[in-house]
């Protein structure tokens, strides 16, 4: 066969047909109204790389790392001091390395009432995996945060949101509640899978919603973080106002090592002010919001 | 022949004569005034791509995949309300494959009273393709827009503005009343094949006047969406105004997937209010605007 | 000779000395006083570069092509308008085949009372040609122009800021007055060969006071335009509002193709404004500018 | 063995604690209160490139060379006077070749109060280099900048940050007071070599306290100066007011040639007048707050 036969004009419509339908948004889990008759429902993700970032690019960078131990050392407390503040509850998504180099770190996220859900082995790229590896990868980081944590996660966040053509039957086989890497709706949908519903709640991210986009900065790469704090605030206040409009969720994703500083840290306290202002707005984790909008949409 | 021949500037008068004149800008199509009197006409487009973003580079992200869906579930339905709660009637410029995977969105935006425009069968880049590809792809797309929609299409945007060198002699074996590609004027111009006039009007685009170039993020590349959208508005707004004051043509290319989010959907809804406090704004289809120039000019 | 030797680290001083001194800064040409007494002086440079930068590239994108001409067709004449009002006069850096494009463009811009200086061939780059091939180019473009507007250019900028090895040997074959492409000062200086005064004026530009830095767009690389508009306005009257204090030059390139535009017109027009509001601003082309330090530093 | 063992999701435990754990945080050495009572520690370091970011890279573009040049001539010049208006003290830190292109640079420096630390030998990449290289680059650096200022350097700043598997070792056998290229925390603290403690104080930088990050441009890279300058500011300011309410220390990263500038450095003089107006902040050179932690910590 050759080289322009699979040029992607050249696809019969049962290509690109199978190629759309393989993972796709079902019906819409958007509740009429949340729990205890909130108006909107906010899940905020926390995702705890760490170290695991640069380890899984082959751990050379001594200065990456450091940024990675940053994560735990200033970030992830001053995160939890924010939540504490405002007795929000939220969600922390750790590949397993990053909970077998802090295992305190998980112990108190998960005693101050916060959940902690699946996010590879060493944040490694699922794309690029056989089906066989990805799996045991992912049921050894399960197993790995449950022994750490005393609680079996419920949930994934894909590393990087790179979700591959086996991850939905991976997540199946794991009996998860939900998922949280992909972006076809603002509000809780049911994945399909080929067209059969899954009864897997998918709790949409965006990258509009995620403080990594606007901030991250490689040396070696183009990569700098040209947004002004008080923009990405803006965004993401924007983004907040509309759900509340609409009684939808707000979804956000944030990173220790990406937020933690000084000069953003007040990006995640301002907003969780505008939620608290508001009254009816229920700050939930990952977790308990999926298992509302499974029972209640 | 060797390499050093072919560098630009060892060129003859005869060459770059021949590359700057083979498509050109010819007679500007600025009327006096625009249909019934208004001062100013603006040209609302919207690139319902979808998932053909993702299929046109293989297909194989499902995360960049939800991403288009995320434009038929929620982005066109924004767009679709704000028009009508001002009445406005824009073109959607849809891939084939996008219109197979959406019948019924596209038969609604007709419905609404909104033009549908070629935009190619999966998003491809035209400047790959040889002729005969690049025609029976159009070919083919203009009927398969008319076999879902009831209307024959008459005007043309091609994916990702790539004009090729064969796409004027394809649009005019279309019989095509107007292209929306090319950038050598703010208003309405005719197009020049080779120097002959050749009756298709120019309603010309500009990256400026574009959503995605200041939002659009790629995880893989150095993409990222750094403009904030207040600065975008702010873009869009100085060219309207300007535009009104010359009495001239705002055309603004958006994308469902791209400016239908919550944080984004207002800049759209704040320029709809923006012409409407004008009171004298012509706001049309890019069928009906190239028609009144073409005849009015 | 092994690749390690020609790392930097093992360079003797000579060698690091060479190349730091082949071309260089020499004696400050700030005057104490500009002419007629002014405090400060506005050298506006417009590169005129249209269809060239894509021939440069090769020309075969009909779309680039189409920005160019835009430049000839919206650009200049908006540039022109505004310079009149304020009857300021500026520098149009012209690349030979830009002019034999659009041959009453340079008339005009003649006729209004601005110089038109060199700007290469076809916007080549300097650094990849022998000193053969650069010569020959910069001979042809400084006829071309002076056929074209009967003025011989006393002044060079080379293109990109592209300035070869053998630039200077060829600026003064040229017996030029002024060179515009380094950036070792804010104010006029006078360049240095090898250590030996040369009698020729460098006119400073710096990437900060470019509008192409900030607004600069290509499909297929990562540049976008995502610098707000009224950011750049502040960047540049910030440098103008401290030469004025310091009692320098304030130099300013712009492209016809990337400020001709309806929302970044107007960082021109209030600049000149500006200008005008200080009273003791003058305004004048690069040619005078670097006639009156040459003889008053 | 095969190319799949080596990928990180492979390894075992041992092989990534040995990555993370090579070069790490210990102890904090954030002090309870810091010199004469103050409230907050600042640290400002000019990183004095010049030349030598050209060089580095083979010192072909003479455009580029003469960016640096204007560091020496216009951009240590302005900082010096921004620092002396309010009696500051900071750091310069300077690769040799740079300090023996401007000798009288480095001593009016030191001869002001300011003090010089290492910053390699032409600013080459450490982590390319063998131990031996480094190291001998290293001394040699350290012997040019003593000969040249009579100071012995106490402190050592990779060039870009590069910090590389040897570089502590080579710290260790300098008998270097502090390093500053490493990123685990905001305050001060002890650098751990494989888990022993060091003695070596670590004052933390971060690209957020860079002004490169926002400013950088090159013009065939990618990399544009994006940032408002306002924004830039901002962040700073942000940084600062932080670490005053925490009681810890600030420090920030600029460069002569990024700053230096007539539409930016009004952003040190800015946040001068921010340090000042505190009233108990304490402005100090690197070495003496590296002195000062490791006595009071």
């Amino acid at each position: 066969m050759d080289r322009i036969q699979e040029q992607p004009w050249t696809w019969s419509e049962e290509v690109w047909r199978g190629k759309v339908e393989h993972v796709r948004a079902g019906r819409s889990l958007k509740p009429t109204t949340w729990k205890n008759g909130a108006r909107c429902a906010v899940a905020l993700s926390f995702d705890s790389d760490h170290e695991t970032n640069e380890l899984r690019d082959g751990g050379k960078s001594i200065g990456r790392m450091s940024q990675g131990q940053y994560g735990n050392r200033k970030g992830v407390p001053r995160i939890l001091e924010a939540l504490a503040k405002h007795d929000a509850k939220a969600t922390f998504f750790v590949p397993a390395v990053a909970a077998l180099l802090y295992p305190d770190e998980q112990r108190r996220v998960v005693a101050e009432g916060h959940e902690i859900g699946i996010h590879g082995w060493i944040h490694e790229l699922n794309s690029v995996l056989p089906y066989d590896t990805e799996r045991d990868l992912m049921f050894r980081a399960s197993d790995t945060l449950e022994k750490i944590t005393g609680q079996r996660p419920v949930g994934l966040r894909t590393a990087s949101w790179d979700f591959s053509p086996d991850t939905l039957r991976i997540q199946r086989e794991l009996g998860l509640l939900y998922d949280s890497s992909l972006m076809a709706d603002d509000d809780p949908y049911e994945l399909l899978d080929r067209g059969e519903p899954t009864g897997i709640v998918e709790l949409p991210v965006e990258w509009i919603r995620d403080d990594a986009v606007y901030f991250n900065m490689h040396r070696f790469s183009g990569l700098r973080p040209h947004t002004p704090p008080t923009a990405v605030y803006d965004i993401f206040h924007r983004e907040f106002e509309r759900a509340y409009e609409e009684g939808g969720l707000f979804l956000l994703t944030m990173h220790p090592h990406v937020t933690g500083y000084r000069s953003r840290i007040w990006i995640l306290e301002k907003l969780l002010e505008d939620f608290a202002a508001r009254g009816d707005v229920w700050v939930a984790t990952h977790a308990d919001i999926a298992a509302y909008v499974k029972e209640n949409a």
